[in-house]
């Protein structure tokens, strides 16, 4: 009987070797498939480059009227790549510019990925700090420069061409895909999120993927865990029905553009605080494991301060530089207008100036709440012998994911097989709308995983694109799609 | 003996009456002459007015570098004038815009008048503002719609037409001319002053005469016998070396635009008073009878806030309006900008921003000594963390005139002719720095004549001139060259 089990169990562990083995040969192919597919990567870098480049040309500007042809370019472009892998696609007009909707479905069973991205670029001006053409892409310093390189033309691309790449040596995909590629993110995706509700049947997915941001430094790739809100709003300051003489009612008459600037300087104190009331009533405070963390990154104000050729740094009193970028809330005028603008003087009072001005927010402030917040406080400190107008409000709010969310394991490994090293876990003060859309509207937690680095110059003259980011961007776009197929 | 002298005496009162009908002859061919001189004035209007459309369709713009060749046009339309009137005319070269030069010698022994003018003018933006289009002169109820109508290529030709007229009617001039017309005026007249310098002998005459402002209000024409001063400056205000995304560096960094609102908003306190140290320190308080003659003006300020749709008055605590206006200083942005100002939204934080600012100054304040503590109180408020540059400065100094200056009777009468109404004596908030030139380089009092309305909208869109002003104001300068004639 001892003999008989003896030799039973021998066999089951012959068997279990058998199965083992068996095992490992899957895994041999598996692997080689994959090593085929990053050398299938690396291979095609020129040509993937060329056509990022094409990608490029279009200067589709979402800020200006004039170039909503080149958006939908942008859009059609996009749409003829997804035809030519044997995508099933589809462009979905807006009240805006068009929606790119582009799905491969591996099989049934299988996880789905939500790879959102955007095809609109900010405007490029000022046009004459570019030290080549914003819309002539050129290669310098191992690095790709035209206007939406890192934002986000380049960074969607490594997620076309890692699909493409499994789909050349494997034939197939390890994952269903569902892409979702706007033109709107630079003004706020004000139509996304009608677009969304409108379609959650099609964007049905397990987790959602975004490569719109940057890693923490040069070799330090990382996962973004949370996005600051932002609140848009413009103010417009009138006085007079049209522009005075300053000499003949200088002195006599209230001048629209002194007054926006007591407006504005009191918004802020001399400590970096914002002024307005209630404004940071919602503001959560940093846990004291981020604390920790964000202490713990490699950071050197000094050389920060001197990359940015800024005389001197300023943020809000008792913050880190870190704790300032990520998890604090700001208010910045990006505009400001008003009188005469050319060269010389003119001596008047003009009629009227205005101000563009964001805040951004974190969690859990809200950016309607915020507005009206901004708002009440400009009409209280405005004196009364001015008029003040705002433009509509636009906005989103800010977001935070747990360590524990869908595939962000999956997403950890992939980093680290693309990149040699691990990612460290931060977050980003730019605001992402359609992370927050995605959440309420889909149920869906987002993987941030950006290729371009904190210095690539986005929003920027001379942004640019680490072209060595674009490849283990695709990599590892390629890895985390292996990875979450076998979960 | 007795009847001898009766008869001597009685001889002489033949005499002296023969005499006193002679001088009654005289003077009623006089009185006939200048009768028909502004016979003539009224008969040619339509002439008059066409020939000003010419001048006021030429873009003299001297602020901008593109209208170079219109400022030309514009002193080569007015050397053509003076040609056809048999004036001695030349053109002077500077190193900015040309200086017209004309000269009509009456006679050794008569008075000159030294008549200054420019033909350049302010910018037209915000040109869309015009109801007409702002070089395409159109007259509608009674005024003439053009850029430069009233400022100050209308006020210029009414004495060139006064001059015309004499010389038709009587052959001749009562009074030696020299016309001297600059392009600058609009910015600063900062080669006028060398040109004078070096032409002091052809400018030598007993008093200049301007029309470069306007009459009190409708009827009631005024002689102005004191100007404001100005300061010009200009800042830059610098952060980092190119504009950052407000998402990923707002918060860290210093942002130019709420720094330079910052440090305009500390310019001035909430009670309408300059806050650089040392400003009124050389200011002249107004003269008692100064304080009542302004007093007795009428002036209703309810209507001046609603004629200019101002949502209400806002100047200096203590002053009224007018002494606002004319006798006290002040500090007006003229424009601003930085950062995005085109539609949407861009969301940056600007590398830079700049502000136009001019200062108006009353006696006895000096325009370098202000602009010295203008930029050392800025720099004194600048914080750490951006950096300050400031334009060239330019400026002129204030000036005012007694009542018993050269020709001020005869000014006085010439009006009363004219208008059929005695000017009333009046300050002016603007700036015409020849003034304070010819006062110190020719030893010259100015008689300041504005033909123009308050309203008329000089500096501003839709500038206008009344043509009953423009008639009025050539009859007002053909007495004025009689009764100094008669000097």
């Amino acid at each position: 009987m001892k003999r008989r089990l003896t030799s039973f169990l021998s066999k089951i562990q012959i068997l279990s070797q058998f199965d083992a083995s068996l095992e490992k040969l899957a895994q041999r192919k598996e692997d080689s498939i994959v090593n085929s597919i990053v050398e299938y990567i690396q291979k095609h870098q020129s040509s993937f480059i060329e056509e990022l480049k094409e990608f490029l040309r279009i200067p589709s500007i979402s800020a200006s009227k004039a170039h909503r042809e080149d958006c939908r370019r942008a859009a059609q472009w996009l749409m003829a790549r997804f035809q030519s892998m044997g995508f099933e696609n589809s462009l979905h007009e807006t009240a805006g510019n068009p929606v790119v909707l582009a799905q491969y479905k591996a099989g049934e069973g299988k996880p789905t990925l939500l790879i959102y991205g955007h095809y609109d670029v900010q405007p490029a001006d000022p046009e004459d700090l570019w030290l080549t053409p914003p819309f002539e892409p050129s290669i310098q310093y191992g690095k790709i420069f035209a206007r939406g390189a890192t934002d986000d033309k380049g960074q969607i691309y490594t997620h076309i061409k890692a699909a493409e790449a499994h789909l050349k040596i494997r034939g197939s995909l390890p994952v269903n895909l569902i892409f979702l590629i706007e033109g709107e993110e630079e003004i706020a995706s004000n139509n996304l999120e009608k677009f969304i509700r409108e379609n959650k049947d099609k964007l049905r997915a397990d987790a959602a993927v975004i490569s719109d941001g940057s890693q923490f430094a040069l070799d330090a790739p990382a996962i973004c865990y949370g996005l600051r809100g932002i609140c848009v709003e413009e103010i417009r300051v009138e006085g007079a029905g049209w522009d005075l003489h300053s000499g003949s009612f200088g002195g006599a008459t209230p001048n629209p553009l002194n007054e926006m600037c007591a407006i504005v300087a009191k918004l802020k104190d001399a400590k970096g605080k914002i002024t307005i009331p209630g404004f940071y009533d919602d503001v959560a405070p940093l846990e004291p494991w981020e604390k920790k963390a964000f202490a713990e990154l490699p950071w050197d104000d000094e050389s920060f301060c001197c990359e940015l050729k800024l005389p001197g740094l300023f943020g809000e009193e008792g913050y880190s530089t870190i704790e300032r970028k990520w998890a604090r809330p700001t208010l910045d005028v990006n505009g400001i207008f008003g009188g005469y603008e050319g060269e010389g003087s003119k001596t008047i009072i003009p009629a009227w100036g205005g101000a563009k001005i964001t805040m951004r927010l974190v969690p859990h402030q809200n950016p309607k709440k915020i507005s009206a917040l901004f708002r009440e406080y400009v009409q209280e400190i405005a004196p009364p012998h001015i008029r003040i107008l705002f433009a509509p409000h636009s906005g989103c709010g800010p977001v935070a994911f747990p360590r524990s969310a869908p595939f962000m394991a999956e997403a950890e490994n992939a980093i680290q097989n693309a990149f040699g090293k691990p990612p460290v876990f931060i977050r980003e003060g730019g605001s992402i709308p359609i992370v927050l859309t995605m959440k309420e509207e889909l149920g869906l937690h987002t993987l941030l995983l950006g290729w371009g680095q904190p210095d690539d110059g986005a929003h920027s003259p001379n942004e640019r694109f680490h072209l060595q980011d674009f490849e283990r961007g695709i990599a590892a776009s390629a890895w985390l799609m292996e990875l979450c197929g076998k979960k």
